[in-house]
Order: C-alpha cells, then structure tokens, then sequence
C-alpha cells in the first residue's frame, strides 16, 4: 500500500510542471449548504483535469530504457490527455488508443500535444485490449489511470496541497471513479491529521468502490451511461480498495439531475465550468447527502472537460426546471388574425417567443380550432404566473406542458 | 482628474473587503495569439464583476450624514450587485432603480442583497431619471456607475494589483464603456510605470469613447443592441475622457461574433465563465486587432454575469460553425422504409440525430419524393465528410443548410 512518503516524494518530483490549483473559498456555497465552502480547482490544471499529476509521476519513475521506449495508455478522456501532455514534454514517445467514436475535438487535442492517437474498438474495454497488445507487442510502458501506485501517488499531491492551503479543514470530498484520485488523497491526508473526514463520490449509475466495499472485492458492474463519464468506471482497482477500505470515512452516490444541477450552479455562480466527474461532490453536498453541517469542507473540482454540446443541453433543462423556459399549449380559433392576437398578449407581458408550432390532427380539439404550443423565454415563475393570468382574462384554454 | 494617489487611498479603504483577483497565465492562449498571455480574472469577485470595488471605495468615502440617508444608482447589471452587497454590508439603506424588464435572476439576486429594488421604465435612460428624481426627494447619495472620481478610483485598484503581480507588463487590455474601469487602471498604471501601454476596447455597435476622443468631447450614440451589455454605454463620461485622452495609447474595437467566439473559448479552454463585456478584451487579441506580438499582455476579464440562456445559444452557434453540429437537406423517396435506410447510413457513421423534419410541399423535390432536414451532431468537418460520401455512394441527393 502506497504512504505520506510516496506521496511526498511524487510531489518532489512533479512540482515544477504542476500547477499548484487554488484552493478558494465559496461564500455563496457556503451559505447554500451551511457549510464553508473550499473548491480545489484541477479543472484548471494545464490539460483541465487532476489526471496529469498521477501520470506524470509515473512518468518520473520510469528508468532509462523505459523512457527510451514510450507510453501507452488507453482513454478517450482526461487520462489520455494528461499522459499525452507530460509524456511529450518529458521527451518521451507516447501513444494513446481511444475508441472510434472518440469526439474529434478530444482526438485532436490530444494529437495536438504531439502522441500518436490510435483509434481502435467501440468500447473502452476493446481500447483497453488493444494498447494491452501493443504494450506488448512493442514492449511499451502502459499507464492505468488508476490502479497504479505511482499513479495514486501523483494524485494524493493533492492532499498535501489541501493540508498545506487549508489545515483547518474538517473534511475533504471527492469524486470516485475507480479510486485512484481519493486513495491518494486519502492517505495524504489520514496519515497527516486523522481527525480529517474523507468522503468519496458516486454516481448511482456505477457505484463500484461502494459495490466493491459490500463485497470486499472488486466486483464488475453492467455498463451504464451517465455525464459523469469521467467516473463512469465498471470495477475498482486491485490496489486503490484497499486503501479506500482503510482510509475514507464514507462513500455516498449522487444521481444524474443532481450532477446537472451542481454543473449548472458551479457555472452561473462560482463562474467555473466543471465537468460532471468534477461537479460529483459538489452535488453531494448541495443534495445534503451526507452529515455535515456547519463544517469546512474542500470539494475536490476533479476536472472541467465537459462537452460544451453537452453542456448546452444541461444549461436549457436548467432553465426549464426553473420555469425560464416555458411551453403552453393555446387553443385558438383557426382563422386569419388569431395568432396575432394571442402574440400580442404574449407581447404586452415581454415575453420572448422562440418557438411555434401547430397541431391540426393530432390534438383533441374541435374542428375549427387549432392548438398551439408556443415555446417561451420568461423571467421566471412570477412571470408566467402574469402571463397565465392575462390569457385566463382572454378566456383562452391553455396548459403547461410538461 | 484623480491621481495614483486617489487610487491609492482607495485600496487602503477597500483592501479588507475586495477579493484580490488572480493574474493567471494562460498557456494555451499563450500559444494561441504569440503573447504571453495573463487573465485578470474579476468575473471571480463576490458579485461577479469588478463592479463592487468603485462601490465601495464611493461608499466608504460618504459623510456620516450621508450614510444615515442612504445610496441609490440605476443598474440592470454589475453595478447594481456591487452597491448592493457593499452597502448593505456596510449598514447603509440601499436602492436600486431597474428598468421593468430586468430578468428575474437579477432583480433576485440584488435581493438578497439586501437591497430595496425599483422596477421602473421600459429603459435604463427611464430608470436612470427615476433613481434621479428619488434622490433629489428623498436626500440620497446617487451612486454613477463611471462617472464619478471616486468610482474610478476604486476600479484602478485592478491596476496597482496588476503592477504587484506582474511587474514586467507590457501592456494592459481592458473593456471599455463609459470609461470608468479603464481610467482607474490607466492612472495607476501609466503613473507609475508609463511604458506598460493601456489598450481599450469597445464593442464595434457601440464605441463611444473612440468617438469622443475623435470628436473631442462626449457624444451621445443611437441605442444598439449587443451581447456585451456590461460596456453598452452610448455616452462617454465626462471625468473618464479626459483621462483616457492622456493616458489610454489605443482604442480598437470588437464586432459580436468577436465576443461570441472569445467567450466560448474561455469557457472551453479556460474553463472559466466570462459575458460580453467581459470577454472583450480577449477577443480583440484573439482576432489580432492589436499590434501586440511576443508581447506580455494582461487582459482583464471584468464580468462572468452572462445569462446561461444566452450562453447556451453562443454555444450552439460556435458548434454550428465547427461542423459539431450540422443541418442536411437529403431527398429521399416517399414511401414506407425510405426514412429507414436514411437513418442506417446516418447510424452507420455513428453520428447523433438531434431531428428530422420533413418538407414535401414546400421544397422543390417531385412528387412521391420528400426533402427531410435532418440535424446531426458529429465529431467535426471530417466526420461530416464521411457521411456525405456514403450519402454520395448512395446516391442521395443532398445539401447543407446554412
């Protein structure tokens, strides 16, 4: 099992190409969740994620022959791109495979660090079987993205930064995928101050290390879709439950609403953009998952590498939930000048009609008449609540869809 | 005009109560425009903007007589959020006039504050006279958001923060509207080391102090809209001008499609959350409207107070300009089975239908024949061009709208 000293030592290594994230304070955060608030910012590390610490100190491991014959690992994610980064700037070969229907834009970046990008299989397993056989075929150097000590190690920097930003904390919360990112914290911090809650983060959809607790073994779970891809991990690594066994305190899951909720909050008021692994703790502590009240807490923002289509669709669910935006179904008579007058109710309210659309056949409404469904950006409920009221004085029929 | 003096003082007042903002170097925009690029972040202000500092420094010069009365300004944005919290903070009775139009999330937000809201006037130039009259009725200090010595000096406390975290500047870029961030910062700066040059920069729809220093003195623009809002200001100052003219070595200006693009970039790259105002400053060294080269330049974002409704439009529009997203016209037959052999070729590339829509009568296709626009995300323009050769081999016909 990896100590404080391997840790100490991967920070003595890493430090001149890490950047040393700040660790700020949250007023507005803390007030939502009557805690105090620190965010440990690794989304705004060089590659937007933690994951270039672990990897690059594996890097700074390797001897001289392994240096001379390069890296592979397999990622479509953050893993490979942390890898990619450090690998070439450390002057070694590295080769990164990801599936086929990798996003081009993550292809590109990570070509744009200077590896070789090998794009082999549907899934993440048959990417993982494909570098497995060049790393033998060509006696490369693999990198797990977890199960690795040297990987924890570089990961449990964080740990010391948080210890050394803030030793006042009462708990630290972070993201888990397949544990490397918390087991290194963890021992970083535990065997430094033991009084230092350690609470890790799940998403429902995949909750292996806390699967992997029940049974005392790592166990292999079906495959699942969830934003939080970036901790979208089947199975626990060998080497990190142990540590998570001995060390973290809790483990709670968060559901995907939850995620885009935190995501959207981080966004309209921290004005940072986290990713949905990055956004996982923030949504335990928002949703009141766990115990705490009245503590200083560190979130680990684990990394910011969202899909921005992605994030498109979270922003304008958000607003729906909200009631920023809106859809009423209208029935009105089917001649000329209706239309014009129900948008000139919707004019006297200033609300911005984004959408109209007619349904003739397909709505159960009296021949003569037609339904529209009229799509709308407001300032809110109160907003519409005016608008309802003025439509009701028109005598229109109406109803809020969905 | 005020002095390094004045803006010295003011951060000795205010020094307890502003967060000093981060001067962060960015590496990739570094790369991306041949500079040595660093970020003034104040989009991570308590508010949200660099707005609160002039509030304060104004607040904390009142005479006791004027505390007891209170503060009122006129502000559907920055301004309003910084006299707000600050005055509220400080124990004074604060109102805030807005037009009637005013967003809810805003109009809360000032809310909670603490603030009494006025929802008055279908304009800013409405609020402004009512904020105005109230005043005058009720004996209340009006707080400018620019024009007002005490104001400017208190945004110039960015500038002695940019000298003590970054020394060796070669150059400063700001947003500019009606003047009074970019005064402050110019007398700290130039007053102090005049070789650092201070660039402007407007939004091209509304450059109103380039046109007062070409016309000599403040003129009043027609009203334009633009998604800088923060710096939509159709009439310089009168105390910023004359600060501008001796201290400020160039004015460029931005179009819309500039700030949309800058503020996408910080959003993807940065992982930070800039608005229009704000991001102005990076698009003018994006686009390379500057003669800056090799240069070290910090560029100070003044805002993240963006609607996430108009984000995730911005977002749509930067995906449709990368091919991430794209709308095909394909001419299939009219018949059962016709839709399913399209969408197998659309599956085949494993690119994503967002939606189809069909136009019989109205596209010039023949009869029996259909012309269905089908939205697709893809992986970018190389993506695309597989599907069109399969299209191709199969003899679709087809085109890409817009």
């Amino acid at each position: 099992m990896i100590t404080l000293a391997d840790v100490e030592r991967a920070r003595a290594r890493i430090k001149d190409s890490i950047y040393v994230t700040p660790c700020a304070h949250s007023e507005t955060f803390s007030k939502l969740t009557g805690n105090k608030v620190y965010f440990k910012l690794e989304n705004l590390q060089m590659t937007g994620s933690f994951k270039e610490r672990g990897a690059l100190n594996k890097i700074l491991t390797l001897t001289a022959e392994e240096r001379a014959s390069g890296v592979i690992c397999a990622s479509a994610g953050n893993h490979a791109q942390g890898v990619a980064y450090h690998a070439v700037r450390q002057g070694l070969k590295a080769t990164i495979v990801m599936p086929t229907a990798t996003p081009l834009v993550k292809v590109t970046r990570t070509r744009e660090f200077g590896a070789e990008v090998v794009l082999h299989g549907a899934s993440y397993d048959e990417a993982f079987e494909e570098a497995w056989r060049r790393k033998e075929a060509e006696g490369l150097t693999f990198i797990h993205a977890f199960d690795d000590a040297a990987v924890m190690a570089g990961q449990g920097t964080i740990g010391l930064e948080l210890l050394e930003q803030n030793p006042y904390l009462d708990a630290v919360m972070v993201p888990v995928g397949g544990g490397g990112l918390i087991s290194g914290i963890a021992v970083a911090i535990k065997e430094t101050n033991p009084r230092i809650q350690i609470i890790g983060v799940q998403t429902a959809r995949l909750p292996s290390m806390k699967r992997a607790l029940e049974a005392g073994a790592p166990c292999v779970l079906p495959p699942a879709g969830t934003i939080a891809d970036g901790i979208a991990v089947r199975k626990a690594g060998a080497l990190t439950l142990p540590v998570v066994k001995k060390y973290v305190d809790e483990i709670v899951t968060v559901d995907e609403e939850e995620i885009a909720k935190a995501i959207l909050l981080l966004l309209e008021r921290e004005k940072t953009v986290a990713e949905g692994a990055g956004a996982a703790a923030v949504a335990a502590l928002v949703q009141g998952t766990t115990t705490l009240a009245g503590k200083k807490v560190a979130l680990v923002i684990g990394g910011g590498n969202i899909d921005v289509n992605l994030l498109a669709r979270i922003i304008e669910r958000g607003l729906v939930k909200d009631g920023r935006l809106v859809r009423l179904r209208v029935r009105i008579p089917d001649h000329p000048g209706a239309l014009h007058r129900l948008t000139g109710r919707i004019a006297d309210v200033r609300a911005n009609i984004l959408e109209v659309f007619h349904n003739r056949a397909f709505s159960r409404v009296d021949l003569g008449e037609t339904a529209v469904d009229v799509t709308l950006e407001t300032r809110g409920a109160e907003h519409i609540a005016e608008l309802v009221q003025l439509l009701d004085e028109d005598h229109y029929e109406h109803e809020r869809l969905f």
